[in-house]
């Protein structure tokens, strides 16, 4: 058994409408920049695990483990694709993260890819909402966007958090992506751009919304024997978890809060022997501006019902006190779903590394990723660490 | 970290077109059964892996993880969906059996589900296609049973492999089905009926390949210590490998032998310490009748090119040298994709425990389990003991 892991290698496509790029050139592209930033040869590499929400209804193409060995010339070694919607990348991390523990594997690579544009976004929407209850919620005609809009209903009915505390999430997500050669979206936009933007799903906007993209992520990880030949900068994963909640929104027992979320936060926090104030940084999960206020309640950077008002204060802008999705966010970075999970872990490392450029956060050396699936009915939660 | 893992309860609906049964209700019942087998309460288990290969084009459902989780009763545990075509149940057995490993886990159950009829036929054969490669095979017209039928035009060719040797699998596997009470063709064949059955690609007939079919399996898996204070009659995996191979056919240096089915193989034997002849008995992936000759070859039951001939003497019988499928196999006992895997296992551990009735093989001791993706792009191999 090895007693730590770490991550020793990122990479990283751009995200975007990627018209050249197929599903098996983003994830081969990550992949090899992943290995040749860890200094592994291919040939080294034991296992792979793949985050990919639906391959088969994006792309007609399913047994995708088996096609990106393949196409990343490692045929042969065992490939196995994760998925649970929107948090299948961070479900990729973690089964690689218990392969290394098990003893059985000393260097897995765990990628993340979703190419979400070759179908129409009418569909593209459709494919998503099988992340949610298909029986008790899609047949009703329920659309993520809708289910989000009720949480934030519920949210700003509540706790009274303003549209404007929610469009400010967008605001700060765009500053950052802004900074970010990788980001869909980089340019910034104005808290009246956001509130003025196409209504989506009262309350939500266009510009709380997180956009359809491509793009693929890849970590290497190490057992900690490995990672100190082969490094001296390590990753340390001092913590996963994952929890799960009922799929659909309407058996939850409040929608304000993501019990989930709450639930791998503390196993996390309990794993790695830290508390919410000890995090210099987090990327959180706002596939839409709700989510992020939601988050950011549920991992204790501040009280439940305080999200909005941390957000307006601007304490988790780059400058504040706890810097929240650096990268851009879902909203700006963009948020090819499969992915997202490995593009927070891969932001996490840089920024851990000190090698986030302009968006480097002062003395990081604990930030927390906080990835989910669908509504909430999965949370996957890792705790990074340099030291 | 878990010395050895063992399976401790076993649980699988019946397999055939089965109307009145969802994809939550098929899975939950088999996790239900598996989990009272055990002598468990639901909230002991730690972590859930289902596999399942197409929920999203068969039902427009991803995300299954939370939904099953939530349907069972067990929101909260980690759940978690993993995919490789045909291959997926095994693959869940095997990230079962990784996190036990790891020491994070101590009860974890694997279930695998596919709910195939519920789109027209057609439909699932395009759906089916999706574990080959759609822009190389799919797109230029390959089907399964075509590509199924290249490799047994050339395992004739080359080894002198006969349409009489290849249909005696197709009776062997009825004869089997007849005995179990699960399977979806409870009833003989001729050797006449199968080589005068329907064309579907030539040389392969429709008796010559495996059903669309409804159905779950699940099994409870524990630490060695623990399953030593639950059971005196624990099943033990000695050995579980994963291989992969190109997802295309054309792409392969041979295609009448799998080599991701020999390399798992022979790691297998070499984890378990123990050699092919030392096997009793075994559950092989027969998607196709060719495929199970392959697969027994591959196996080291019989040199390569000695399949049809190990089928045609009888030796694959229940009374034969080396028992295959005595479920009934893929054939015989149907094949909703994602279960298989798991209920291969099933069958293994109802053998192991001397609990498998009129299909019982004498002193059954060590058994395996190959389980295949796709024409062989991934290859999961399981060894089991009852000592």
């Amino acid at each position: 058994m090895s007693s730590r892991v770490a991550v020793i290698g990122v990479g990283i496509t751009d995200f975007g409408e990627l018209w050249d790029e197929s599903f098996r050139s983003l994830i081969t592209k990550a992949g090899t920049e992943a290995i040749n930033d860890s200094g592994l040869e291919g040939e080294m590499i034991d296992a792979m695990y793949i985050g990919s929400m639906s391959p088969g209804l994006f792309s007609s193409q399913e047994h995708v483990s088996s096609l990106v060995a393949d196409h990343a010339g490692l045929k042969g070694i065992p490939a196995t694709r994760v998925e649970a919607a929107c948090s299948s990348g961070a479900l990729a991390l973690r089964e690689s993260y218990l392969s290394i523990k098990s003893g059985e594997m000393d260097y897995v690579v765990a990628g993340g890819v979703e190419k979400m544009t070759d179908i129409p976004s009418n569909s593209a929407a459709v494919t998503l909402m099988g992340a949610g209850d298909q029986e008790w919620e899609a047949f009703k005609g329920a659309t993520f966007p809708g289910l989000y809009a009720l949480m934030a209903q519920r949210h700003m009915y509540k706790y009274g958090t303003t549209l404007k505390q929610i469009s400010q999430v967008s605001v700060k997500s765009h500053d950052n992506a802004a900074l970010n050669p990788k980001a869909q979206f980089r340019f910034r936009v104005s808290l009246e751009q956001v509130m003025n933007s196409t209504p989506i799903a009262e309350p939500l906007r266009l510009l709380h919304c997180s956009p359809i993209t491509d793009g693929a992520a890849a970590v290497v990880l190490a057992s900690e024997e490995k990672a100190r030949e082969l490094t001296d900068n390590p990753v340390w994963i001092s913590a996963s978890s994952c929890s799960t909640d009922t799929i659909a929104l309407h058996d939850r027992d409040s929608i304000s809060q993501m019990d989930a979320a709450v639930r791998a936060g503390n196993e996390a926090y309990r794993k790695a022997g830290v508390k919410p104030s000890d995090i210099d940084f987090a990327e959180v999960h706002d596939c839409f501006a709700i989510a992020e206020i939601m988050a950011i309640e549920a991992l204790g950077f501040c009280k439940l019902g305080g999200g909005g008002r941390l957000t307006e204060d601007d304490e988790t802008s780059l400058s504040g006190r706890i810097p929240i999705n650096t990268s851009g966010g879902l909203k700006g970075k963009g948020h090819p779903v499969g992915a997202t999970g490995i593009a927070q872990v891969v932001e996490a490392v840089s920024q851990l590394r000190g090698e986030a450029g302009k968006r480097q956060v002062d003395d990081a050396r604990l930030g927390l990723t906080h990835n989910v699936g669908g509504s909430g009915g999965t949370c996957v939660v890792h705790i990074l660490s340099n030291e």
